[in-house]
């Protein structure tokens, strides 16, 4: 069988990652992050390719167009887990199995942060473990691959 | 008198019609929606643009230049509908006649689809017939135009 | 195959139009805008028959006998939309397509109008078009029927 | 003691039982019902009095003249159940005891069911056996009556 | 100048005054309320129409109809002041100045009966002195009338 | 019998009538209204003092202070009606009938306006007629101390 | 076939009855209510076992384990009718009938008492008839059995 | 260094596994969860203790005593997530980090499930993968306690 | 006169106290707070019997079977302050004064914690004192008794 | 060490104490608590001043000058309670230790008055014992000045 | 054209700024901010008045007099923005332009600090700069009366 | 020192800035603002830049990269104030200060337009003075840099 592909996409403000606040989201950069998942993505035999935007739009457009080239998703919506029905649907209608991401514990933070308007239409959620948070992902994503 | 011209735009995710959530949004592409469009709108004698986009600032644009070129619109916001207060600014500012449309019956899904931030600045707004609410859409445009 | 024909329902207070507030719900008395029903009727091959009623009851009764006359509804539940569970029981039970249709657009009014109680059970709705509405609505319940 | 007499109401779309989504009301007709209620009477030595109607005012109507003619009440008020204030006052007004009655389980359907209006002026509901609801609420009354 | 003409409307209940819960509603019938209440009309010269219904179909048509007989209206809408949009409709469309009576203070009672639907659209609101209250109802009209 | 004492409370903001917001609150002055008031009070056979103040507190004061010297109090809250817990419990201590009075119809102005603290422990509450309603007051007050 | 076994479940204070308020709960005991049960088992061709707990967890084990060893559950979940989870998903899970039991009309207490979280996973619900509310759920039950 | 040392928590009902609702829970029991966890916990160089309970205070103290005997907290608190502050305060007194565990995508079931009353004392959570939730949970404890 | 008996009840993790969060909650131990207790209870003639339980179930059976041994009770219902119903009934039903004590101040922690179960079925409420808290409480106790 | 002088503050209507309904706050006149903390203070080594006022803006002034006069605040805040944001603040901003006292369950009374605006700026609350309230007020101050 | 006049008002509690709370509000006294405002007002060619008070009445009254002796207002309720419908009321009613002003960001504090009564009914409000919110608010309202 | 260096962030819609609804926003185009800005800013010594865009990720974008090019920024963030959690977290992660501007004042307009995720990130807020709500923010920057 051909390696499975998935798809990780990185929601606005996060090429920030390492300088903002990191206090509340670490201090590695998003580079180390997507090298991490890398090693592990060898590990487990999968593919990655990264995507990072700050637009709603483009978002909804790499997942709307994913179904034919990816076979699971792994995304932290960030800002827009909390605004997005568009991305929402475009989970909705591309068909792959996702999995969301949240570098921080969002039910310890502002009320509004504990609303996620994308995990009804995943297949699970994990927050709270920094960079972990996304290793965890890809490893969940690549279970639910096989 | 000119042809009366009229901007039909639709939302995000609407590009993946005919293959996303089939029993929710048909079998119909886009290109078909638009094609049975111009069909009705030469009858009609009216003229057609047609604008799809995944981003609210492309449409918000589309909107706030319309002005100028176009003597109404239809407007599918879909999932912008519950979130775009931009849209709905753009709608009222562009001062145009605008007909809201959705393909399904939004007031029988998920209780956050029941609540359009668009449907207070249009004239009116038709929703749950599959591409027939375009169509009937722009008959009521058209009627409005004359 | 023999005429379709659809059962058209005035809510309360529509025996009143023309004459009540102009501004809201147009100069088109109840006669006219059955007139014009009746003229797109013949167009569309389907065959009307035309029932207003102030009464709840009498509204869920001619609904609920009408599973075996027709073969689908208009309905403009006028005052009702908001308050009644009834006359959403009857559409459900009767099990004929129906159509809501509001002549001014319920979205742009009192905060207590914009939820329908009708809606998640019918095909779909239209609103604000005036007399157009209605049309509008006849020409979707006969696209349902074919 | 003279035999007790029971006023039964059955409230809007009931006469429809049978046919009506027999998924959720069952397959009985309301004569049927009425049938092996005035059996289950017998035997319990009271007589019962059948009254459905689809008006609100019909139904206050009835309770309102209860008091003179009646030792107790059994209502399945239907739809009315979640809108009426005025069947609600009746029943106060009456001075009668009365037993709420519902064939389907009210609490396992949409929100809007589980708010009862009656229920706070009636001896005791009972929800969800389907025509034995209505058997049990006679059992009910009986006991109340003795 | 012809004496005004008001329509004194009784909701539903009502037909039970003097003997329902006289802790709440007095001692007082129907009857003896539209006696004194004749009294007053003609010292005050003014002519009354009493009409009392259980039914909101029938108070709505009543209403619906006052424009053309009468020059005021006042109203005990009792429950019906708490879940009808129909006869608030009804009041709009007429045109004419209307009192709403209450003969409890619905503000000492259960939540529910706080809010009146009917409010917002009358001149006026009288509540909590029992018989007085539409006493001074009338007084009320009958000055707005002149 | 000596006659009957009544105290009238202007609430805060009543010492600008006549000039403030003509068309909500009307072009009468407060000593005009005093003086209407004084000539119905001779009528009645009862006795008035006025009281106007924009301080909770001698509202609070002298509503306490009431009880020994008067029979009965009307009173306009004004902006005090929706946020004073004190008056309210003052009204409530001071043993004595009240009549809650309002110029404007508070149910057709903005929402926090629908909610009286007051009403609750008056004896009843008119609203809407402008001056009016002090009159109607009055003769309320004067016939519960009958 | 042999007789159907029915669990009886009395949740927490029960142990009380008879001491406990009697004017909201009646002067019966516990033991008496079994003993009423008991002999109307014996008519119905049934056999009961009994279980009165004050602890959740308790309840949870009992009703984990009885899918094996009953066919039918009546269950008075008492105060943990409103705060347990765990009692809802114990009733889910153990795929046995259920008949929700309540000695008082909880519809016509405190507020927090209206909403139940067991309703949603029983076959009905019966409230308000003291013992004969458990008596009516008994016979439901065993009609369910059949 | 000492091999760190987990708790594994099982609350409500999970002693059911296997047999439960299969298409909610999955069909794996929870000896082989744990026999799971075992294989994994050796790898990743920590050892494990089981515990299942149906109580509330069971846990509240197994988790109250964990402070001396472990390093870490896995928890799946099952039905007591929605309702259990005791937990909750007991996690936040035991001084451990802990990982919130849920079998199902608790965001995608009914709206009480989607609030959590331990998440914002944990360090993070990880819901929707079947027995792979407690995996990750595994793997996720043990880099926080490295 | 016999010394009053009063019952002091310790809710979930106190038994954690003094190695607990002591930022929150203080430095004092259970054992020492008990200590206090006695020596004031000495002094106020009063007996005392201490019970600390983590298990709902054994505090309502506690409170359920105190009637007959105690004339009094202290209760810290910890965090079941704002979820047990079951407490709340058995306080009410064993027929005891009760005063509810926190040692924090429960008003200025999170939202959820200002809202207590019990506190409407108690005499009254001290919190934020410390161990104060509960020599308070016995204090008003003993004062009740007397 | 000098004497500690503590400020007790009485709110709105606390004047009319003994009068004001005896079934609700007790037959005790304000002079009769304050004789009964004098008496309490001397035992307890401190000093008391009393302020009484049915001014908000007065028992600002009071606390926000209290800092150089006082050690401490002892204040039943009344019907300010739960309307007062000035207060909340004076009692803030003056940074001397309060406590909040209630004669009354403020818990057992209506909604509105379960919400206090000072408990969340005080050191704690008692309420419910009547005087009582007041002078374990003045331990727990007296105790925390120590 | 004269100088324009500008009433400066400072609510409750800002007597003590300087002292109160200096994290939150800053250390400038209020002496210091208006002579601060005196110097821009020269600047400015506008000449100010000066009132603090902690009595909502005195500013009510204030603002209610203000309409004969001032062009505009600048006004910081402090604690009254979020309770006094009175202080609006008066502005309302005086015909001034008036501008809101805060030291602090009344947005990132306490949720009940985000409402403001007064907002709907000034020009324009700012806040969260300290002395610099007077400051620009008598530019503001300089601006205003040009 | 170097001048200090301002970005001036323009939301959607505004750009259509003195053709759209110019009662509400007034007749001033966007150049014009950005013009007086540069006046004011040459006053104040600042520097400039202007970013006008429709796209809440441009304005993301923006916002996250002027850690490095600016000291401060100014933003109307017009429709996006009510919707965008991703510029709220733009904001908070460049760590520079912020001004939150609007030309009308969002509190006399629509309930959504009431609430800002903006305002608690930022310094402070400035609304309702059209133009003068730029050049005042310009003063609040400029003062807060130095």
């Amino acid at each position: 069988m051909a390696a499975r592909k998935v798809l990780v996409i990185h929601g606005p403000n996060l090429q920030l990652l390492g300088g903002r606040e990191p206090d509340v989201y670490g201090k590695v950069t998003l580079e180390e992050i997507n090298s991490q998942l890398d090693s592990l993505a060898k590990e487990l035999g999968v593919t990655l390719e990264f995507f990072q935007s700050n637009h709603e739009g483009d978002i909804v457009e790499k997942i709307g167009g994913a179904g034919k080239n990816f076979d699971g998703i792994v995304i932290n919506p960030a800002a827009y887990t909390h605004t997005s029905v568009a991305i929402r649907d475009a989970v909705s209608a591309c068909g792959l199995p996702a999995v969301e991401v949240h570098l921080s514990n969002i039910y310890s933070r502002e009320e509004f942060r504990h609303k996620s308007l994308i995990a009804p239409v995943v297949k699970g959620q994990i927050s709270g473990f920094g960079v972990n948070s996304y290793l965890l992902a890809l490893r969940a994503i690549a279970a639910l691959l096989k």
